[in-house]
């Protein structure tokens, strides 16, 4: 039995859930799971639904099914896209010297709480050479200078192509990636950072945080966009801390909450949970 | 513009969310929310949709659209509900001395954050008649002694029917309903009970987490059932305490967890938003 | 028995806590609660001691006590502190139309949760006289216009006096205190911020919060100082939302977090401890 | 510059901080960290100091202090233990065959924010071999049946004093021990239970929880004796759940917060920051 996962966006209108399922029902799918968000009453539409070909299966169907949605998709103005569950999903992993936030995807991936497959692991720096080796996964080694900062863009680029990369995740890389890079991975570059954006933008978060005197230090999951820390925000959490703690707390504390936010958000990206408009998200968690 | 809200509970099985938003959707129904429930390929279906009547309204269209929705539920053996959103939503709050949940509702009512009206307070001391009367709201006192019980129950069940009461709520109300009592209004009557259940059933829940040494206290608004403590659970929180707090503060902090814990929970009953099967609840919350 | 709070802030150095404890021994107190807190090690030391007078009281103790602390404070150049824990602190409650955050101290100071006695309530608007009246608390209607801002800051004062006010409380007062009149009140004012600052310091932060797509909104309770929501933080907390989440809900929400938030703060700092140095405070909770 | 670190538990009684602090600062210690925890009037004093010695070091000043110690232990009837801040604390790590509990304690000790060794780790099965000999940490494989555990237990012992063990750390490890063995370790057993203590004592915890239909679900670390899941906690978290999280969810969201509870409980153990007494534990955590 082969599930399917359906992501629609456009703009709401009276009959588009009937219609949509409607074309579902009578090509033999069984929806498992059914999430919708409407803005306003003039406003959007966004659907998630998760379903198995029940009755047969087979290219036949699939095709049918994907002509009629083309149909469908002119009528009512949609975006959409339909994914197979069981497609590994494919990660490069950019890393500078920090291990916990890869320490946490490669730990989840292997056992299968995020279903994706690390295929390639990119580092500035050698140091966690050691730890991708040990999970059997290629490390490249890619400098990065100001001179020479297309070239390494470039060397990127071509891993992507080579590795079939679906997303990139930046697991604390300390580096910025060009604009024109960005541009060409509109909602497939997630980065964390080690702030409650857009609370402490920029270098030295925690710095930041700890000049300013707060009581909750957060970390954030967000798309890359031009601008920098300013993409739009997958997820964000937060830990309490007080006045004994200083900036080494803050870092270790920091650490904790990096790695789980950047997780979830893995997590809900690769199970096409995460829907993009403008500046913002629709999360259908789990 | 009048609105609605479907609930729909019932074997999962194939073409169910066409069916259904076929017939709203022929009806000039649009629908602004949709949530919906599968557990398991052989599962149960839950469903809830708001929706407005667009193209026309008044009582014609009402009555076709509950007749094609009477002939869909033979058909898929639906359970189903139609509420309108506007409708009053009629709560009897119950209460003995303690007046930090009373008072949550009261003030979450009065603003509108939680969508029903307290019809009448009622209580087994007469201390909270101030406050009730603050507020002109009916207030009665009703003592409850072991010989006269079902002399005191059969008082609640005429204030019920007086007042066209939807929900009963226990706001620290520290009576035991009697078994017959409860069965007439099965998931109508929530109770806050102050511990993070199954913990700590029972009478004096604080004095048992206190001397267990626990690390968070917690609150449970549940649905009353014939067994003491252990209906189906609509919402827990918990709060974060130590060493140096004693007794009175887990009572102190607890009523803080309790009262938001129980406003929560009524906020989305009243707004159909839990649905219960078995001993256990689905929540679509907001 | 006579209960006193003692407060010390100076440079750490070897043997204060033995001197401390040493005068207070001899004094016949005996500290039921001792909280010290030391940042570095040539850094800064702060104390906070709750006691009682077990052997004898009286005036005459308690003069010998503050002489010998005299002493103390000019050997360790300490600034230091003694009150007595039965005395009421007097809070003057700064409001505008929002009764939310009033309503919270009005009932933790009424059921003794907040050890402090609102003496009078100000505002710039007449909608909350009704709920003052209520509680039998004075209300006064200051409204501020620019030209007459100086005057009512005047009246501000006057009532301060009058009431003998030991701390000023925001509590979703919409107006902008001078520097001139801040600076008469260091770190005995305390304000409520509708955001987790520095996140969307200034006017209108739930819009900016929704503009930004965050998934979690908070409030900060912080000291007023000449620079704009830039004092020194006392407490902030956070709650969670999503993309289903409009402006609307953002308030609602945040609602709640506001008044815990202003809550917790307001009880610590009129039990003495918040200690405040630089832009940082230093929080010995319970 | 040597760091001390000095645990006092005693009846309360007025001068005690004073004598215990003159003792440290004549004998040249100066205190960087001091908490302390009276309970009631005439109830129990706990203490926690770390302190450096300033003007001199070596074995001399070391042994009169702790016979100055000896002294005061007398006249005050306190329970006190000295420990150096930087000696090597022992861990023995029990696994069955979950590794999450064991990766993130490897983690935090290998990077310092865990400031203890796992010396050696034992499982009573192989699958976990792997992993610690990739951390270069002796692994044995101690199977356990009910005939033979007598002799587990003996081997157990054998290896706590092989390699000078202070503490066992049960991750996940699904072995009960004996009355007689644990009566040997006492506070020096530390478990992770994964639930919210008391619900769900005894196997299967996140079975119980879901049947349940609780909305958070939590881990506990607590300190082994002889009732089952009975001893003094440490530590305790939750997270939230709600009716879209089947068992394996639970599951999965439970180690999740099992690991973070396991590693805070022995990261404050092994700092002294715990403290026992009856059933019930002081912790002063960062």
């Amino acid at each position: 039995m082969k599930g399917y996962r359906l992501l629609v966006a456009c703009l709401d209108q009276p009959g588009i859930i009937a219609a949509i399922s409607h074309v579902l029902a009578r090509n033999g799918c069984n929806i498992t799971s059914f999430d919708q968000y409407s803005e306003g009453p003039a406003g959007l539409f966004f659907m998630r639904a998760e379903f198995d070909m029940v009755h047969h299966s087979g290219d036949f169907d699939h095709e049918k099914l994907i002509s009629e949605f083309d149909r469908l998709a002119l009528e009512y103005h949609m975006q959409w896209r339909l994914t197979e569950r069981d497609r590994a999903h494919h990660l490069a992993v950019l890393v500078s010297r920090e291990d916990h936030c890869l320490n946490e995807l490669l730990w989840q991936t292997e056992r299968g709480d995020i279903h994706a497959e690390i295929s390639v692991i990119i580092s500035n720096h050698e140091d966690l050479r050691e730890l991708a080796e040990h999970f059997r996964i290629p490390f490249y080694y890619i400098p990065v200078t100001p001179a020479q900062k297309a070239q390494s863009e470039e060397k990127l680029h071509q891993l992507v192509r080579d590795y079939a990369i679906d997303t990139l995740v930046l697991a604390r890389y300390m580096q910025i990636l060009s604009e024109d890079f960005v541009s060409q991975y509109p909602a497939q570059i997630i980065n964390i950072h080690h702030s409650f954006l857009p609370a402490f933008v920029g270098p030295k978060p925690y710095h930041q945080a700890y000049e300013r005197g707060v009581k909750l230090i957060g970390a954030t999951a967000h798309y890359v966009t031009a601008e920098l820390d300013a993409g739009p925000i997958i997820e964000q959490d937060v830990h309490r801390v007080d006045h004994r703690h200083q900036l080494d707390d803050f870092k270790r504390i920091g650490r904790q909450v990096e790695r789980i936010v950047l997780a979830r958000a893995v997590k809900w990206h690769v199970a096409d949970r995460v829907l993009v408009y403008g500046n913002r998200t629709v999360v259908f968690p789990i």
